[in-house]
């Protein structure tokens, strides 16, 4: 199967390690006459000729994760006639074989991991989990990209309980509190966020509590996709 | 300067009349030998080679109202291998020079009009508005890409106020009852949703009421974009 040489997707891979919200990013080096050069991008690759986008996408996260039932939300398309201009991003589509004059479409999707099992080579590249706020300056326009799907994911995270994605099955309200506040760069009133909480009925309590901490055991909770489902009319009403 | 053959916008353009939500729609029709039909596409075009993919979306919406500053989002792209292969969307390319085997990318914008102000012709092809719920097979993928603009429009009018953006520079609160009803799908209880809308402190009460109507004139009221920029953040801490 042939690749499209002008229709690509971009995944920016988010992941939090209960601290900090990470980006993955792949190596890119070329060494070649005098030009050496390493930086970072985004993961990401064409699509092939008769794969739908979201088919394309879903290939680059099985393939850095192994798995298949990853967050994943197309959430803007980059085509700007110079979005592959920089002299270093025109040596690399050149020793790529590629035509650095070719417009490309970039579909950018962003994806949410609770689990940091990647893959630590891709391709032959180094991949890495980056903090967002650590990452320098990316290959092409993918800081660009990023910085979109980040506006994206805080406006998703308002409205939708996707913030869950980003934690393990089990988790306890500091940690949902902890998400929050990292994507949204704020702090809440733990008094407050935990009434606001309290109302989502899709946040169940188990019958379990952490284990191995050196504080007091937290209660452990779980979000139901099913009770969400149900709700959704309800939260709906409540914030219009 | 030369069209990209393989980049397009589609442009689904919403308006309000104050009872019915209406999207612009276009005729299509060949007659060509043993071919003939007439139908319906949204509006849209190919990109030039130069052109960023929001200024093509800007292009289109000018030539149909004359207007630059209308509310227009890029929501979705739509690339799958097979959106452009039924025989009559064939026959078109075919008759308009293109190729049908050409992979073509659609992005897709929708826009908010408050106006009726459009033109009627367009390219010498007829322009109308079609209330959404009585639109039937269109061209092409365009069926797929007016549910996905619908479902984005719902999604954002729940945490944006792009509502106003349907209504005129003055409106009642039952024309803003109404927009809201009409795109969520729903009927709010005329006193709650007087309640909540009381909060918006974006919503201004003007000193002036209706002119010519047969009831007794209702409040008029302005949105104000300078006061939600001041209170987005409230409004945020609000909801989550």
């Amino acid at each position: 199967m042939e690749l499209n040489n002008y229709i690509s997707v971009d995944c920016v891979i988010f992941g939090f390690d209960g601290e900090r919200l990470k980006v993955l990013l792949v190596d890119r080096t070329l060494s070649e006459g005098s030009t050496s050069f390493t930086d970072l991008t985004l993961t990401g690759n064409h699509v092939y000729e008769n794969e739908p986008l979201d088919a394309a996408a879903d290939r680059v996260l099985f393939e850095l994760t192994g798995l298949t039932n990853i967050y994943l939300e197309q959430f803007k398309t980059f085509a700007h006639p110079d979005r592959l201009t920089k002299e270093n991003d025109i040596k690399w589509l050149q020793h790529d074989g590629r035509d650095p004059f070719q417009r490309i479409v970039s579909v950018g999707y962003f994806a949410l991991l609770a689990t940091d099992q990647v893959t630590l080579e891709w391709k032959g590249r180094n991949v890495q989990w980056v903090p967002v706020d650590e990452v320098g300056e990316l290959a092409f326009d993918h800081n660009l990209i990023l910085e979109s799907a980040l506006l994206s994911l805080r406006n998703k995270i308002i409205h939708e309980p996707i913030g869950f994605e980003l934690l393990p099955q089990k988790f306890t309200l500091s940690q949902v509190q902890k998400v929050y506040e990292i994507i949204l760069d704020t702090e809440f009133d733990k008094r407050n966020f935990r009434k606001k909480v309290a109302r989502m009925k899709y946040l169940i309590p188990l019958d379990e509590k952490q284990k191995g901490v050196a504080h007091k055991p937290a209660q452990l909770y779980m979000f139901s996709r099913d009770v969400y489902g149900n709700t959704k009319k309800d939260l709906l009403n409540f914030i219009v």
